[in-house]
C-alpha cells in the first residue's frame, strides 16, 4: 500500500469513526441520569471481571515497550497492576455517583413580559481526547465523557494501544447493558500518527478537542487544530515565601509541594523567597530539600546562602522538571515576586506563604493563575481535591474552563424560553 | 514604499498596539468599579457635547461610502443621526449601571481539610474584536469591554473609519478623566486589511477574538486565527408551526419573527408547518406574509397552498436572507421538523409554536440551539430582552459562551485556595 492510499484509508476510517460519535452523540445527550450509571457501574464491574485479560494485554503493550527502549518515568504510567486496575474500577463507581450536570437549571429569570427564561446545561457534544501512553485515562475520560452525555474519540499514546483496547471493551459492554451506543466511546483503532492530524480537522464532527500531554504535543494541537482546543499545558507551579511567612508551615508547604509527587502537573518547579527572610527561613528549607535529594538550582544570591545551591540558567526559570529539581529566586518584594511569576509562570498553579492579610490579597489578586493559593501546597491543585469527584486534567486556557475539568467544564448550556404567545414591540 | 515594506510596518504598528493593550489589560483588571463607570459616565457625555463633531465624522464617512457605491442596508447600518448618537450615549449609561462582574464568587466550598475555595470571575485580558461599519458598535463594545475590565482592540469596518475614531476619541477623554489608562480602548489606526491578519496571530497579546460580521469573515478568522475565537455566525432562525398550534398565536408570532425588523441575526428565516395545519393555520399566514411584501419560497406541498408561494431550491433552507424573504416547508411531524432544523438550521435561534405541553417539552430539550423559544418570537434573541442589559452579540459557538454575550461572558474566572498550613497527604 502507497503513503497516499494509506492516508486514504486513515481518512475514512476517521471519518466513520466521526459521523457515528455525531450520531451516539444525539442518543447520549438524552440518556437518562439513570442509564447513564447504569452502563458505568457495569463497565466497573467488568473491568474488575476482566482483570486478567487486561493485565495481559498490558503486559503486552510492556514488553512492547521495552523492547523500543521507554524511559522509567513513561513505563511507570503505562504499568498496570491489580491496585490501578481496582482504582479504575472505583473511579468508574465514584463517577456514577457524581451529580448529573445535563439538565441543571443554573440561572432563570421571569421578564416583564411574562417571558421565562432558563439556562439550562446540556453536554458538549463530540470530545476528542488525545493523550499520553495512560491506560487509566482511557477509563477515567471515558466515563466523565459518558456521563457528562458526551460521545468521546480517545487517541491514548500509541505504547497502551492494547491496554486501552482492553478497557474501551469494558466500556462498551456497560454502554450495551444500558441500551445505550457503543460508539459513545470509541477508540481510534490505529497507531498511524496521521490520525491524530485527521482528528484535528474534523471540525464536523469534533466540538472541543482536550490535548493532554508535552508542550510539543500541545503546540501542534493549538498549531493545528481547527476546532475549540481545550488545552492542559505544563504547571510551572510557584511557592513564594513572603517576609511575613511562619516559618514551619513554610517548610512543610515546600517539601510538599516539591516532593509529595514529582510527576503531577500541580508539583512546585520555583521556589521564589523574599529576601528579607533569605538568611532566616530559607536555609532550613534548602537542608530540608537537600536531604531528601531535591536539586536546587538559584540565583547568584541564592548560592550564597548554602554551596549545595547550583548556578540556575534563566531557562531554570520557566522550566517544568517533574523530577526533583527546584530552581530558586530571591526577590525584593512581592512586587518582583509577583512579576517573575507572571514573566516566568505557566498561570496554572502558585502559592502565597504568609501571616500578612493584606500581602495574600495582593497576591491572590494580581497573579492570573487557574488557581491561587494562600498557605496550602500547590499540590492540591486537583479536580478531587477540590470536590469535583473527578476531572480530566487542568486547563491552563482561559475560555470556557480553567482549572480542573470535570464534569460541569464537559458541558455547555442553552437558554430555554416559554411564552404564551409573545411578540417583540 | 514596497508592499514588503508597508506589511513591515502593519507588523510593528500592531505589535505597538499589543504591547499597550497588554499592559492597560494588567490596570484595568484591578480598576474599581467607581473607577470604570466613571470613565463610562464621562464618555457618555463627551458624545452628547461632541454631537456635532462625531456627526461632520459620521457624514465624510457616508459621502467616502457613497462614492464607492454602496449598498442600501450597509448605508443604514453606517449613517448616524441626533437620535442614533443620544442612544449610544444612553447605552454608555446603562451598561455603567449594570452590576460588575469583576470579582464576583459564584461557587465557593469549604473541604473536610479546611481548605476554602471560592470561584471569582476575573476578567478575560485583551480582546481583539472584528466588525462591520456600524459606529455604534464600537462605543458598546468599548463599553462592554471596559466594565468587565479588559483592554480591547477594536477593528471596525473600514467604511467607519473617521466615524469610529470621533467615538473612540470619547471613550479616552472617559477613561483619562477617570485616572485609567487610555490604551484600555484602542481602534487600529489603518485601514489596510493586513492589520486583521495581524491581529489573528497576536496570540501573546490578545487572549480572544470576537468577529461580528458574514460568513466570509468568519469562516477567514476561524482558519487563520491562532487565538480562540468566539464566533457569532449567521441566525438561520426558524418558526415550527405544530399541529396543536394556536391560530392566533401562529399568525401574530411569524409576523413579529420575519417583519419586525429585518436585519437582525434573530429574525426569521424559515417557516417550517405541520401539515396537519398547512390547510387551516397556514393560508392566513401566507395571506399576510404576503400582503406585508414578503417573498415566501416553498417546497411543493406550500406551493399547492397558495400560488403567491415561490419555488424553494435546497439553498433556501440554509439561506439568512435578512431581508423581507422566508423559506417554507411542510413537514410530516416534529420529528421530521426537528430533523430539518438540526440539518439546515444555524443553531442560533429556534421557536416552536403549539399549545401542546409534551410537544414543546420535545422540541427545546432536542433542538440544539442556543435560544430555544416556545409560543414566543425568534426577535427576543438579544441580550437586552434576557435582562442581560447589554451584548457584543449573539455567540453560535459552542464552547464559553452561547447565546448573548454580555459582561458575564466577557469574563472568565480564578480559583482562589484560603489555607492555614494544609499539604495533602
Amino acid at each position: 500500500m502507497s503513503v497516499a492510499e494509506a492516508r486514504d484509508d486513515i481518512h475514512s476510517l476517521m471519518t466513520e469513526i466521526g459521523v457515528a460519535a455525531r450520531s451516539a452523540a444525539r442518543l447520549l445527550a438524552r440518556a437518562s441520569t439513570d442509564s447513564k450509571n447504569q452502563a458505568l457501574r457495569a463497565a466497573a464491574q467488568l473491568i474488575r471481571d476482566q482483570r486478567d485479560k487486561i493485565l495481559a494485554a498490558n503486559a503486552r503493550d510492556v514488553a512492547d515497550a521495552d523492547a523500543g527502549g521507554i524511559s522509567q518515568v513513561l513505563r511507570d504510567r503505562l504499568a498496570l497492576n491489580v491496585a490501578r486496575i481496582d482504582a479504575m474500577a472505583e473511579g468508574l463507581e465514584l463517577i456514577a455517583s457524581l451529580p448529573d450536570p445535563v439538565g441543571e437549571v443554573f440561572w432563570e429569570t421571569t421578564r416583564p413580559n411574562g417571558l421565562r427564561i432558563t439556562r439550562v446545561r446540556v453536554p458538549l457534544g463530540v470530545i476528542g481526547i488525545i493523550y499520553e501512553s495512560r491506560p487509566n485515562v482511557t477509563a477515567d475520560a471515558g466515563a466523565l465523557c459518558m456521563k457528562s452525555g458526551n460521545a468521546v474519540i480517545l487517541r491514548g499514546g500509541s505504547e497502551s494501544f492494547h491496554s486501552s483496547q482492553a478497557i474501551v471493551a469494558c466500556l462498551h459492554d456497560g454502554l450495551r447493558a444500558a441500551g445505550l451506543p457503543v460508539a459513545a466511546v470509541q477508540l481510534v483503532p490505529t497507531r498511524d500518527r496521521a490520525a491524530v492530524g485527521e482528528m484535528l480537522i474534523m471540525n464536523d464532527s469534533i466540538d472541543i478537542i482536550v490535548p493532554r500531554g508535552g508542550r510539543s504535543l500541545i503546540e501542534r494541537v493549538q498549531r493545528e487544530s481547527r476546532i475549540p482546543v481545550l488545552a492542559h499545558l505544563d504547571g510551572n507551579c510557584h511557592v513564594y515565601i513572603h517576609e511575613d511567612a511562619d516559618p514551619e508551615k513554610a517548610l512543610a508547604i515546600v517539601h510538599n509541594a516539591k516532593l509529595r509527587r514529582l510527576s503531577i502537573c500541580g508539583a512546585a518547579e520555583s521556589l521564589v523567597v523574599d529576601q528579607k527572610v533569605a538568611r532566616t527561613i530559607l536555609p532550613g528549607i534548602i537542608d530540608d530539600l537537600s536531604r531528601s535529594g531535591c536539586e536546587i538550582r538559584g540565583d547568584a544570591a541564592a548560592q550564597k546562602i548554602d554551596q549545595r545551591v547550583i548556578p540556575a540558567t534563566t531557562a531554570d526559570w520557566s522550566t517544568e522538571y517533574l523530577d526533583a529539581i527546584i530552581s530558586l529566586r530571591i526577590v525584593d518584594g512581592i512586587e518582583d515576586a509577583i512579576a517573575h511569576i507572571e514573566q516566568y509562570g505557566s498561570h496554572h498553579t502558585d502559592s502565597i506563604i504568609t501571616e500578612n492579610e493584606g500581602a495574600a490579597a495582593r497576591f491572590l489578586a494580581e497573579v492570573d493563575s487557574a488557581i491561587v493559593l494562600h498557605n496550602a501546597s500547590t499540590q492540591f491543585a486537583d479536580g478531587a481535591e477540590f470536590g469535583m469527584g473527578a476531572e480530566i486534567g487542568i486547563s491552563t486556557d482561559r475560555l470556557h474552563a480553567r482549572g480542573p475539568v470535570g464534569l460541569e467544564q464537559l458541558t455547555t448550556y442553552k437558554y430555554l424560553v416559554y411564552g404564551n404567545g409573545q411578540v417583540r414591540p
